[in-house]
């Protein structure tokens, strides 16, 4: 992906969009706790490439989006995700020192602090979502529920447990992908889905296809994921290289070898694209996420 | 309270509701994945006062409740309680082994469970209140709002970030009532407001009654709450006792002396009654919870 073609130019746009409706809507670092606020700003701001909220941006460049609606949508899967990164860095998850290129939460504050992060900005997506916007209440109601299921025991929370309770224990490709759809591909479809439904006329029919983009590009995200984190050095993952290996985590990887890893992440994308087959020009954002997908390094 | 008041056989119904009602609304033992589930069951269900589901079907007695938002509501505000005992049990925080009568949940399955334990216990709260409902969707999402504020970082895990940073300092009578005031007093206001909510005839001034009933209440809870830690030994109380005196808490005993915090509480359980001079004999159940809180004895 060329630096001066329109999709880098909006994917710029987007993320400083997303980095600045972060800061604005996270509590002030002066406000009471500060010590609690300034961590939940550590752990969420300048970081990551916001491939979530880029995705809800993306999405809801498909229809008329309420702009506070998408604002608040964006955020709040974004503060979904950092309180997943911010909790399984956690010593009693992964034990990880590195995130984003910058000491983990517990790390740069303390364990208690970094339970309490991941706890409040948890809450924060859900009051984020429930603040008044322009939107339906009932269509704002079904955003709620579509980051609520995708996060909890039977999305996002329930991938990791299964993820934990498989470490050094051999996987099939199905339960792998099992796995993965839940602890990455739910929240990867909801924030395309959460995008779609802050925009009061795209109908249902437009969110299924949608979602089978999702679900295709969520896959291949964590495929590539696997493949990145067997080649890649630490420094330019931003996090610790090598670690699933490390702690004898299944991964596509070693289930199909590098190259047939590669080649179904491709797959993959090819089929999130198709699924867009019946949307105009204006799917062209997601489009080139989805190649951006297996054309990252890090 | 006489056991064979009229009080205590609604209690006692509405405690047996609130057990049956959680072990519908949380995800079955068996579905995938099974140990989570379990021991999100096994952390929500079979213990507590309740305290929190009876001011919420106690506020919904003044009004015509939606059953289904009614039962939501009270589900909701356990989840979100009991997710706050999950991690403040963990040895990051309070590090407790006993909770409600039984090993806290890291002990009883392990640290990295409890952590996914309390996070899906709060996201299945903001779950069950984005389902839908009879309620007009813009009181429903007035429901989310009203919870997810009360448990975020300005207010209870905000008040339990206070809590932490003041271990072993010197507190005014001012700064712990503002760190309970969040820390416990948030939720429980919620709890009530909640059940008031449920009702959709019930009016603004109505619910501004009941928040300086819930207020008054909330804060007669964690002085008995102080005194009893005090008094009580490990088995009547279900919990640690003296843990609060061992960590170096502050606390109003310490603050007040026993016997003046005891007098304080009443004196604010009165104040509570008063702010429901405009109710009914409806509103008894709320009267009676008032004074079944400085009753207690664990």
């Amino acid at each position: 992906m060329a630096t001066n073609s329109p999709f880098a130019a909006w994917q710029a746009q987007a993320q400083a969009h997303t980095e600045a409706t972060l800061a604005r809507l996270l509590p002030a670092p002066a406000a009471t706790p500060a010590q609690l606020h300034e961590a939940m700003r550590y752990a969420a701001l300048d970081g990551g490439k916001r491939l979530r909220p880029l995705l809800t941006q993306a999405a809801a460049a498909l229809g008329n989006a309420d702009a506070a609606a998408l604002d608040y949508a964006l955020a709040a899967v974004e503060c979904i995700h950092v309180y997943s990164l911010v909790h399984d860095d956690m010593p009693e998850m992964d034990n990880d020192s590195l995130r984003r290129g910058k000491p983990t939460c517990h790390v740069a504050y303390d364990q208690a602090t970094a339970l309490l992060v991941g706890d409040a900005l948890q809450t924060l997506a859900f009051d984020l979502l429930a603040r008044p916007t322009a939107l339906p209440p009932a269509r704002q109601l079904r955003m709620v529920h579509t980051l609520a299921t995708a996060s909890g025991s039977l999305g996002m929370a329930g991938g990791q447990a299964i993820d934990l309770q498989n470490v050094g224990k051999a996987m099939t490709q199905a339960q792998l992908e099992h796995m993965h759809g839940l602890k990455t591909g739910a929240l990867i479809r909801a924030a395309v889905a959460l995008g779609a439904l802050a925009c009061a006329d795209i109908g249902d029919s437009q969110l299924a296809q949608l979602d089978t983009y999702a679900a295709k590009l969520g896959l291949a995200f964590q495929v590539i994921d696997d493949v990145l984190d067997c080649e890649a050095d630490t420094a330019t993952l931003g996090k610790t290289a090598g670690k699933d290996a490390q702690a004898d985590k299944p991964t596509y990887v070693q289930l199909l070898g590098l190259a047939a890893a590669r080649a179904y992440a491709e797959t993959l994308v090819a089929e999130a694209i198709a699924a867009l087959a019946a949307f105009d020009a204006r799917a062209d954002y997601l489009r080139a996420l989805a190649e951006f997908v297996t054309a990252r390094k890090h």
